[in-house]
């Protein structure tokens, strides 16, 4: 399993490269990142993935919280978050494929998102553990290409990053 | 309109920071990035926006494929790729916003995914541009925190990032 963790900054020059340069130096592994606009202009939101081990995890807040620009670090509880990611798949068009894409993807609420000749585009949003079991059930159809967002969390009800203490 | 650009590198120690730091170096803002796995082990694939001046993008690839564990970098053509990104919001549950939230995420296609008494959480996947409205048209509710994971794309048909020229 593994720890999911957001880092709410000022939307300045290098603030990107310096969290990563923190995983880096340290030696922390990232498995997942995305960073994007929040619902406040001037900040940012970095959501990452990395290993799960509580020494290391307190460790790495305390000094991702030290770095210029951080303004609030929050590992997620598992069990009052909710955490999806997106994924793109694009799998080959054989007739042996097509009406079983279309029978997975129905059971994985997946939608079609492009067909043609030689590839069919699926889109799915779930849990991280959800997407990796529709990967695996894939696989054998021939996967041309895919790509994942990386996971990202809000916490249930009314917390929210800012205020978390 | 952004430009969306992916890089395909070897899941290797520190290329992450590597990306970032070019950026950094360049002067180049990133307006989201995202960070995942993907179908061939040991690799993974990179999408961020940027600026879309020409001069400045062909430079950047350029130094983007020099960098140490860079495969392979691609600058999306919009006219034939699939770009999605995933968005999670809380909004006030008050007796005012229920219904209006309700209609507005079935106008969009978006789930909700959480219910609380002090807020909803809806999940929307869809291109920027429409996840750009969709927010214009709730903000007014009242959003308590949101966040995206940032663009990821994919070209319609065979052609994939490895076989780019």
């Amino acid at each position: 399993m593994k720890s999911v963790i957001a880092v709410y900054v000022e939307n300045k020059y290098g603030v990107l490269a310096r969290v990563c340069g923190l995983f880096l130096r340290r030696g922390f592994n990232i498995d997942s990142l995305t960073v994007s606009e929040t619902e406040e202009e001037g900040y940012s939101r970095i959501t990452l993935t990395t290993g799960d081990d509580k020494a290391t995890l307190k460790q790495l807040v305390r000094q991702l919280e030290k770095l210029h620009n951080v303004k609030k670090v929050q590992v997620f509880n598992k069990e009052t978050t909710v955490e999806h990611e997106l994924l793109l798949v694009k799998i080959k068009n054989t007739e042996k494929n097509r009406s079983e894409v279309v029978a997975v993807a129905s059971i994985y609420d997946a939608k079609i998102v492009d067909y043609t000749n030689d590839a069919i585009m699926i889109e799915v949003t779930a849990s991280v553990s959800k997407l990796n079991a529709f990967i695996e059930v894939i696989k054998p159809m021939g996967i041309v290409e895919m790509c994942r967002t990386g996971v990202i969390a809000l916490s249930r009800g009314n917390e929210t990053l800012k205020d978390h203490k």
